[in-house]
């Protein structure tokens, strides 16, 4: 069970006449450098219609295409601690690896927020923490779709909570959207990620759910936040603002590619294919009684764990303690996902020889009320 | 002039293969994850024939394939400050930008040491900056090539300095190999880099001299060292001890095919014909009337810089200051050296119209004796 786009409905002949270049895009894209076998237009082009879709206009924003989402979070966080040399991180506890990474890395104190049962920060939490360390600035995490639950942090009651904690003018908020960041903007009732809201960066991954074939992502930030990182490298001719030095010039154009392909309704199409799809197995799954949960705007359907590696590893399946995931990509069939849950319901029973077949309880991740175990299930 | 090997003269057909998977090397090289299209096995392979390269036995190693050669010198110099944090990170003026920005990040005090004509560390100043902090540990950037005139650390003198000054044991010695750490050791008379020698890391480049078609390096360390930076990561079955998440897959291939093509002997001849053709393109100035240099070891070309941004432009030369330089890569003939001399020497005398042509002098940044001036030129 492969979550990424791992075998690419693409076409490649595009792409070909370009594989055979060694193509680098040095420094600050917005500048021109001394290495001429580039993509800049092609990274500033994606990156025009990345701050479009958040909201900044083309003199407002600065951005680059990274290697990761590791990356994102790593350059959007450094904007905060710039801004905010004594600041603390707050994140869930359920946010990305790569956020208590950068914690550490940076020297930064990390605070971590608990989370309700949906995987969301409990902004009740937050606010308490907030109010240990009044006097230090905040710098927040927020997860737009968190790693394994797919949970969307409530942008909208973490800006209030810090207003109303006296943090305004004192924070800075990094949108970690490394998958649903590109899922939201295309779902009509979803809450909007924009910087018309006083956030500072987001970023997004390019390989999950528009299948780039080379690991990448984008960050976007305001202009005049980068400023307090940029350095002029000479010998480049070119300002050093990013988080790596070379930077992968294939990766621009496959984004670019895809954007234009796809186009914005192109795009729209396919989050609703996978939100129904993510539907549909999440409903499949309670049906053979294997408790299931799925976040409302999420495509990431969550699931007690099968109690057998070969099963997990031939599936692809990435479990924590006692649950597992799917995350529904456009690739990924309703087919697929019927074959997936024939197989599991096959198989299961087998997994619990000897003391006779017991649904596991998992209500402390997912919820009483999704828990089918024999002690939860009211049916 | 493209210092780097920009259009490829490598087999594609062999590689169009991969091309339509996305293939993506999450968490540890050395640890198996729950994400199937992996090039792991190459990885690997890569991997230790860089440790063997540098006198590291296959368990006492541990080093991962990154995106560019910042990264390997982020993870390096992280290792020796998760060894020693409240050390001081020493390094000459002249590396890699990389180092600086990566204090900067890791907010670690970074103490710049002065430099010789050549672009050496001057181990002098070096002993004298070590004697103002006796009681921090030292952090220590080795160049294997600077970024401007390639110039090779005195790897032996700085180790000597260090136990002198009273470091024993409490230093980190990472070796910045961007460039020239895969070409020394295949040079009979340049001085070892070698892990018999007690150093903590090295890193490398694999789109500059190996021509892999993606920004991509290596970075080593010791086993022992690298467990300091370690997290387990559960819902990828996998460890997290790299600067990135996902990192691209194809990067491993492309160099493990390189290695296999070329072989040890192959990788031998291409150094020597670097250093020739270097060598003959600093005579060809030379004879011209026009200031170059040229380490030893190196075949990073420096000259005067070309008063004139379109021939800067034309040429893709790097500049700094009144010097520019030009590295000999394989894929640089003579043919081309040729013809950028002669367009050189034609075009230079009419740069300076008006005033009359005068070779302006470069004695400050490669010493008198090299510089062509009408001060300083003895002929």
């Amino acid at each position: 069970f492969l979550w990424y786009p791992y075998n690419l409905d693409f076409d490649f002949s595009v792409m070909a006449q370009f594989q055979n270049f060694s193509i680098n895009n040095l420094g600050d894209p917005f500048i021109e450098s001394n290495y001429g076998v580039h993509s800049r237009q092609f990274e500033v082009a994606v990156l025009d219609w990345f701050a479009r879709l958040w909201d900044l206009q083309q003199d407002e924003y600065w951005g680059y295409i990274t290697n990761c989402g590791t990356e994102g979070n790593l350059h959007g966080l450094l904007v905060g601690r710039e801004l905010f040399p004594d600041g603390i991180i707050y994140a869930s506890c359920e946010s990305h690896y790569s956020v208590f990474k950068a914690a550490r890395m940076y020297r930064v104190e990390c605070v971590e927020i608990d989370t309700l049962v949906s995987g969301e920060m409990n902004c009740a939490d937050f606010k308490s923490k907030l109010s240990q360390n009044p006097g230090r600035p905040a710098i927040v995490n927020v997860n737009i779709g968190t790693t394994v639950k797919g949970a969307i942090d409530d942008l909208d009651r973490i800006i209030r909570t810090l207003e109303k904690c006296g943090f305004r003018d004192r924070f800075y908020i990094h949108c970690d959207g490394a998958l649903a960041g590109l899922m939201m903007p295309f779902i009509k009732q979803a809450p909007k990620v924009t910087f018309k809201k006083p956030i500072g960066s987001v970023s997004v991954s390019g390989h999950k759910f528009m299948g780039c074939p080379v690991p990448c992502g984008v960050v976007i930030t305001r202009l005049e936040h980068v400023k307090v990182l940029s350095t002029d490298i000479e010998y480049l001719s070119s300002r050093d603002a990013t988080i790596m030095g070379s930077r992968n010039g294939h990766a621009p154009m496959f984004l670019w590619y895809t954007l234009n392909k796809k186009g914005y309704r192109g795009i729209r199409k396919e989050v609703q294919k996978c939100l129904r799809n993510a539907h549909h197995l999440a409903n499949r799954l309670r049906e053979a009684g294997v408790s299931a949960y799925l976040n409302e705007l999420s495509s990431t359907v969550v699931f007690e764990r099968p109690h057998d590696e070969a099963f997990v590893h031939k599936w692809q399946l990435a479990c924590e303690g006692s649950i597992a995931h799917v995350v529904v990509m456009p690739n990924v069939s309703v087919e697929k996902l019927n074959n997936f849950v024939e197989e599991l319901i096959g198989e299961r029973p087998r997994w619990h020889e000897g003391g006779g077949f017991r649904v596991p309880c998992v209500a402390k991740d997912i919820g009483q009320e999704n828990c089918l175990c024999g002690v939860h299930d009211k049916k």
